[in-house]
């Protein structure tokens, strides 16, 4: 039988395809893990692949591959899109799809299946990077094409001597490194919140607290002073500020099948990280960095989003983003409060906001007056002379 | 003695001005409303003018007019500096600037004097609004002209038989329409939050209060369904969300002057109206408008900060923002509690988010699988061939 | 018979889609002027859309729409997709898509057809307007649908009772009001130039002629001093400049299915007419107005290029662009040449050049030494405290 | 006496303040070259300089500098300032300027001077860029200070002994690598060009004339295949392409100091390298990146013009057109006719116009008609949902 390779999550969905596809297919299924699985989980993830008939089953640690090449930049780019929501799934999904296609041209199958509908962001993401990266690998997704009922997956399974308990959750979850991903009955409309017990971490911990992340060219290298590789830093400050229930909210966006979408999602190191940065940011970039930075990112982030991280255009961003890093060295104070945070400053021996020039509004030590009065009045020139020339 | 109108605030330096200038001028003082004072505040400025010997004094209301002219696009504009600041005090200089020379003219003054050091961003907006719109109106500085310290005009003062409790206030405040910026020791360097009882609106309720607001072509035209001006629901959403101690933060920014500086603010109505106004152009806005927004409002937004609300470009930008707003209009719930708030949902006849043409990931209704695959297919094929032909 | 309209150029393509179809539908041909047909022609087209058995033939005059709704906005826009390529027949295609679809709708067509490839541009500006504008009516391809060889469907034709002398030009060309374009056998490659002969105008003058255009709020309004409908001034400089062999060259771009795409040119009156208009701003016009409008106008023809010109983010770019157009009022004068052309200057009474401010690098009339020394220094704060912060 | 450097150019004004600080201070006089001088220039200037009364006389090379710092990047942007102006002048200032403070550093100076009026932008470019580097060096301007006649310079000069030919010539010319600058009465307003004996290169040769420029990451490392320093390359270039009378053209523009200015200037190389450079870039890169460098090369060009140089935004847009170069390597052949080039075509092994992919128009060989149209069915979608709702 062709060797296939199949994106495994353990669900329904994926889960059909694997029984389905065993029957004509040798398939080795493989998961990968950006942040979100434990490994109790990925045990029973692996025992489950095999009732469903695979011949082997992987599972890929991405964690640090996952900071290293997207994570790192949309910190440095301060990506929240349209101003809420740190990417989360979005950017795992080019990760997984990047390590699978790897993974299936390493063991040279000549089928990659996805469990993605036709009607979602990631049959896109999928598609493109095998695609691109595997133009000879074929894709099948059955999911997408046959269109099948709940019922008619589960029916299927348990025809096949598979017997789970398929219940579907009232919120679908999905977990990673940058955050939670929250679906619902209520995020299918425009009008409700979802209700605070749709969020997988609830408020454990009352008063406050404060928190000291300390930033080295813009990489997250310590939290409360205890160095540790990025990824490890985000993972454990995400698990102090989930106690507060930190980091709720819903993106409403665009998806790149050209309908609009809503996901709730709970990320509470991304946000306070992403804010943490662009505060010491602000102290120690120049205005037209910060400037050019915000437009740049926001691209960035649109276009990975929509599955274009292959895109060379996106190395080029991630040039000038890592090139503008090399002063965003300090330390930032967060104070953590139930449901929300706030910065209390930071430190930094990059601080453009130092005394030595003058101190806004009430002293100009590096100028006089008159210095002050011929700067307004060259600066005012052109909107004088075209009050002058046209009224 | 030649005509001069002074930019009067009632406090310290423009009192030290005030009587200074009306020994050589015939000094006009005026002050401009732009949401800051109330009726007896104004009682109260007017008869300390006239104590300080000018010959007349008028408090122009310019509430509505800062509305008109600059609010609104802020606004449509969803602008908010550096992801943080409303731009609250920025804006009102620009339309107290233009109000006062224009009663200078109306009243043929010759000179206008303002209070202004020669450290900070004031000088620039009204020394060049003032050129721009009169360039035959001297301008007269004498605070950024003769630098002297607060107990040197008070014992001016003294001198000049004006005694008053010129006791400086641990925190200086600044009260607008569009919110109120504080200052103090904190704000000064870059390390410490400001403390809580620094902000004006203390905590005053406990629990959740969710509140409707009504926007129609942008604009916020109703406050739980009770229209109104839209200055005036600003107003009252303010005194709702204030009692929650919502939208306290500090902003750091760059000066036009080219230093960095600090300041305090809380502005809970401009924060939730954005917020709210941003969600609802999220559901009824295309993508490519909402990046182009994005993009000039960002540059409005920094323009006007520095005083350049005169460039004809500003006027090119706001007519591509009313021309964006022609589809925003609907009901947006907010939930308002302690320290913070939360967006709902929206409920807009606009609305694109239309289960007609599929759900987001769960059903596409509008297309098959195969135009999906088709879609992606096409949508990779750049790079796809840069892939194949650079590797 | 269900009621077809069929978007009838006359050629190979469309003739044997207009004979086939004609077996199934009640076929309505049309076709659109955007500027490229004379009188004969259209009668000529005429008699043969007759020939091939459809029950009506209408051709649209579109030129004054074309420049109302397109040409317009180009010319505000000082539009070259990647610095070169004016748009002509991007531009000319939406025009006529709009246009046809309009008209089916106006006669109640069930069916609407056309005859573009699978590979091209025009396949996705038709039938993406065509089901924006009309949902409800399906759209018939046979071009792509059954990729027939020349031969084929001449012999279809033949059969068919239809004699006529179908031999492919060496170059294929595409009139219209905003330029011509011209395929060929080097265009489907990378590296020659067309020939000389290639191109529809030839060198017919020698020496060389002034010409002097006059704008109005940015529209061409009048040449060499005679007042006319702006899509008059344009075919009647057109005429002028193509007899000097002006305004060719060789686009090179991104189509929207992915691939890159050549394509050869002239286009006389909007090269001319683009470079005096943005001649004139840059006399008129702030620095921010000339900078957003670049960048905005760059985004309208690459979006209008790929079809997209019924997004409303182009009514709002369109919004900013003519709202920038106030004061682009004057007369260019422009000499022409064999092959190329220069602008000598411009008079326009709202020139911002003007020597009461002072002459560059001559003089300074309206600051002092110490004012520019004064303006210098405080521009340069930011820098100067970047480098002795970091250094 | 203590130790000042001149900017000396040799001309009049530097010759006045030469001679005039000579009496109060050890004057060490530099020219920097970037491209204008023979070694006869140099020659020449240095006797004047001693004649002038200076202790020292230097004449620093920095052509290779000037490539490597600022002219690589003009090119890898394809930046014409306003679409015309290759930033010839703008571009020689800023290394000039660093070149002259490092000198000055080096020897430690407590002086340094220039000759620049204070109407023009290059006061600006060095008093800013001094500042920068040597906060501690003071600045002394003669001519912006005493803003003498050049009766009153002569006549002074006169007075001290110096008997030379100061004689205006009728225009003013500034060489360089990147350009020659044409200033005479015609560019003091905006109305006529200038005549064709004010262009320091005149037609010499008749005819058509091929040349060929190889780029390898975007440098121009070879012509006529022959290999070269990419600034050697530069020189060749301009002298072939000079004879043809190629790239005269006018820049009108924003001074830093907000009055417009106009100047001529020939660019024989500069026009020609940067329409090849951006014709290779066409087939090599891909719509995005064409796009985003098109915005960043915009600003890169306005602010090194405005002698933002040392902003450190400038080495983060620099990381990204480095970036951007990685696939841009091939040949480029250009015609050279009388005034005028045109570019033939391309050869590149990183073209991504391949007919394997198919043919623009012709043939899709790598997608079927379903695919197309799958793919403009979802592309509409968004202005479909949009359309639909909203009508």
């Amino acid at each position: 039988m062709k060797k296939l390779v199949i994106a495994y999550s353990g669900g329904l969905d994926t889960s059909y395809c694997a029984v389905s596809l065993s029957k004509k297919y040798d398939v080795h299924a493989v998961s990968v893990n950006t942040g979100g699985f434990t490994q109790e989980e990925i045990k029973h993830i692996e025992s489950n692949a095999y009732k469903m008939g695979v011949s082997t089953y992987k599972n890929i640690d991405a964690v640090s591959t996952f900071y290293q090449k997207v994570v790192k930049y949309l910190i440095f780019g301060n990506v929240l899109k349209n101003n809420t929501y740190p990417l989360s799934v979005s950017a795992e999904r080019i990760i997984q799809a990047i390590e699978i296609i790897e993974y299936a041209k390493s063991i040279n199958a000549e089928y990659i299946a996805h469990g993605s509908t036709g009607a979602g962001n990631d049959q896109v993401r999928f598609d493109m990077i095998f695609q691109t990266l595997a133009p000879d690998i074929k894709i099948i997704t059955p999911i997408r094409d046959q269109k099948l009922t709940r019922q008619e997956e589960i029916d299927y399974l348990k025809d096949n001597g598979i017997e789970a308990s398929w219940e579907k959750a009232k919120y679908s979850i999905n977990k990673g490194l940058w955050g939670t991903s929250v679906g619902g009955e209520e995020t299918l409309t425009s009008e409700k919140a979802l209700p605070s017990e749709a969020y997988p971490s609830q408020l454990e911990k009352e008063g406050e607290e404060k928190v000291t992340l300390t930033f080295k060219n813009g990489e997250f290298i310590a939290l409360n002073d205890k160095e540790n590789a990025p990824e490890v830093n985000i993972e454990k400050l995400n698990n102090i500020a989930s106690a507060y229930a930190i980091g709720r909210d819903i993106h409403v966006g665009d998806t790149i099948v050209g309908i609009k979408g809503r996901v709730g999602f709970e990320a509470a190191a991304a946000l306070i990280i992403v804010k943490a940065h662009h505060l010491l940011e602000k102290h120690t970039l120049t205005k037209w960095q910060l400037q050019h930075k915000e437009y740049l990112s926001s691209f960035y982030g649109m276009h990975l989003h929509e599955g274009q991280y292959l895109d060379p255009v996106m190395r080029n961003i991630e040039a000038f983003l890592q090139s503008s890093q090399d002063m965003v060295s300090g330390n930032v104070t967060v104070t953590l409060q139930p449901y929300h945070f706030s910065l209390d400053g930071i430190v930094s021996k990059h601080d453009l906001m130092s005394a030595k020039f003058g101190s806004y509004g009430e002293e100009n030590k590096a100028w006089t007056a008159d210095d002050a009065k011929g700067f307004i009045k060259i600066l005012g020139n052109q909107n004088k002379i075209y009050q002058q020339v046209n009224s």
